[in-house]
């Protein structure tokens, strides 16, 4: 077998075989083949596509090019969550107890924040003390014990998924369906759950700019899903607006928190009921109505918000701040945007809060910068609402004074306003399963 | 100026500037971007094409990486002469001595043979002490005092060409007329003759099987060539079947100076003139019949044979080879393919036999081998020709009596045959200036 061979099929819009993809994959990593035949083969899928065969088949390879995670140790149904990615979205923090609160095996492995969007692991490494790093037995023996693991990415998952990444973003082939959704599901089938549920940003916020695309993304990552034996579920929700009212990582922690306690905002609240009963319809196999019920039960009895203080103590944080958000360090310096006239908030691109949001301090332009956990956004208006004269739209957060100014401008870049009432977004625009 | 971005651009169709060709050339030139992210962008021009604009300026850059031959010593109208390659195809060595005879100024460098196809550099070094390689100062001088000289490339000649087509050939994306059209005429520009035909073959034993595709190519190259300021005519011409009687590199010397005498087969001498009058109307700015006339009366008066003898000499060659071709060694072996029953040849594919010639000896699978110059093939009968049972119809030539068996395989799978008469195949499909 020849890659010269395999890119000229893909090139005149043949169907690769399964042999053809597993050769593919298996060069690659094995460096048998050059990095511009690998890129030249991408470009190729990126213009003909992949069926979804083909789609399922690399992602299988992908996954088993590394570690699959064997989670049959772990007594019950084991489900996972993935988002494609926005800002301010802390839901990973909220759904995880809930569903474990109610008897789903949650072992997760989250990544970092990189550009205008966040990270699971970035934000709980905010509370004190809080390990994202364990052994593979204290992973599985925490999530027997009680439920609820979540971890950074260990072990060596879906490396050639890795390889691939780094030379797509580097050569304009990252926005492609059967690429996306392959280099996602790689990683979640390596590791190991029964079930996953996929939260599909769509919005100014969100990789996927359109409801349509990202319903495209859903549909390939829900047939690589069940092509792989695993039960799944896409939910498409809004990311065209920032989720729920905080930006940053101890600021999202504590949003979380309140959420948890019933004080969480209405957007935020929604998007994290749904997911999570959407989780329990797979966990329990009950019907969603059942299952949203049961979320929101979760939360008004505080089993939900003991199940994250069980979390948080079992991987060494201070369960305290929990349940005393005011522990956490605050910022040293706040700034408060403030409108100069009446009117209301047409649109805020979510992805300009993000970089607002990362420049002062709350994100990273490349890997290796240092974040500042209390550096972020608190937004006290959102799309839609009515502005008065000198309201305070928003406070700005930060350890380091100079940061503010270019922070401001981008926050204020993302704002368009108007004298007419604003029509109320969709939130939750569809569940694929 | 970042070559992501360029590649984003043209996978999304848009058109570039002549900055980003020129970038994108000068990068690719220094090792200043990656072979990865060239070979996408080689890939997105594939599927999306390039404007005439945008090839005539890829072409100037990749002309303008190495050495730009300067001519402007040679008194006189220079003209240069391209074939995309074929199989018998020796017009290099009957056209240059006809144009030069008449007053051309031909300053040739021309290539070796790979693959299927010969290369006038292998052909001329099968005379005894033919030199291919000239300092640069005797090609010119000798180009001012016999007008002929033919030579091997020298120089660093669009290094940046050469790099693109290595990574193209290891990546499927060889086939995109712009990047052919790119490729040659580069190469052309650099090689600074005023003046250039192209050959462009069509059919089997060419790179383009359909004329369609030949004059699409033909029309890229002609503009890129007029937007730098040279005169330049394309003829299409039939590489369905070899072009001439012999294929292999003395065996070709020998047919070319037989065309020369006067003694050339229909089809090879009907090419030959055709080119030769193209390039004439370039040089003397006469009309075409007026330059067939010349042409054809350069080869019945023996000037044009004489100018080959003036240039073998000049190169070291011996010149009585050309005289009394008999000097040639022969090769030790022959071999007779006879057909066992009486048909017209219906069709014979000229790679095939291009490539039996290859297994003869008298090509080369990688740019090491070694050639049997007195290796190759000469056909008795071509595409429409009644065969008799048992009649000769080619014979094989070989130092290496163990290459016999494969050759014959290979030559016979070229041929089909019919029992009803075969129409002639059109030999000239059209002029494109």
């Amino acid at each position: 077998m020849r890659i010269y061979d395999i890119i000229l099929k893909k090139r005149y819009g043949e169907e690769l075989t399964d042999e053809e993809i597993d050769f593919f994959i298996s060069a690659a990593s094995k460096g048998e083949i050059e990095d511009y035949q690998i890129t030249a083969l991408l470009m190729a899928i990126c213009f003909n596509g992949m069926t979804e065969r083909e789609t399922a088949t690399l992602t299988m390879c992908m996954a088993r090019s590394g570690d699959m995670v064997d989670l049959s140790s772990i007594d019950g149904y084991t489900v996972d969550k993935h988002s494609t990615g926005g800002v301010g979205d802390k839901t990973t923090l909220i759904v995880t107890p809930i569903v474990a609160a109610l008897g789903g095996k949650v072992a997760k492995m989250s990544g970092r924040g990189l550009g205008h969007t966040g990270g699971t692991v970035d934000k709980l490494e905010s509370i004190e003390g809080f390990k994202t790093t364990l052994s593979s037995d204290a992973f599985l023996s925490q999530v027997n014990s009680i439920g609820l693991s979540v971890i950074g990415q260990s072990g060596d998952l879906a490396p050639a998924d890795k390889k691939l990444y780094a030379l797509r973003n580097d050569t304009a082939t990252v926005d492609s369906i059967p690429l996306i959704a392959s280099s996602i599901m790689s990683k979640k089938l390596a590791a190991g759950s029964r079930g996953i549920v996929l939260d599909v940003k769509t919005g100014s916020g969100a990789f996927m700019k359109s409801v349509e695309e990202s319903e495209a993304l859903a549909r390939a990552m829900v047939e690589i899903g069940k092509s792989a034996g695993r039960d799944t579920v896409a939910v498409i929700t809004n990311m065209d607006i920032p989720l729920g009212n905080a930006v940053g990582n101890s600021l999202e922690v504590i949003e979380a928190v309140e959420t948890l306690k019933g004080n969480g905002c209405e957007d935020l609240t929604a998007v994290c009921i749904e997911l999570a009963a959407n989780m329990l319809t797979l966990v329990t196999g009950k019907d969603k109505e059942t299952c949203v019920s049961m979320a929101k039960g979760a939360i008004a009895d505080g089993t939900a918000l003991t199940k994250l203080k069980e979390m948080v103590a079992a991987q060494g944080g201070n369960p305290e701040w929990i349940e005393n958000t005011y522990l956490f360090p605050k910022a040293e310096y706040s700034f408060e945007i403030k409108e100069d006239s009446d009117g209301y908030i047409k649109s805020m691109d979510a992805e300009k809060i993000g970089v607002a949001s990362l420049l002062l301090g709350a994100g990273r332009n490349k890997k290796s910068d240092v974040l500042d956990f209390s550096a972020g956004i608190i937004l006290k208006a959102k799309t839609g609402y009515k502005v008065e004269k000198n309201e305070t739209i928003a406070t700005l957060y930060t350890n380091d004074k100079t940061k503010i100014s270019a922070a401001q401008q981008k926050f204020c870049e993302a704002l368009t306003f108007s004298s007419e009432p604003v029509e109320k977004q969709q939130l939750i625009y569809n569940v694929i399963r």
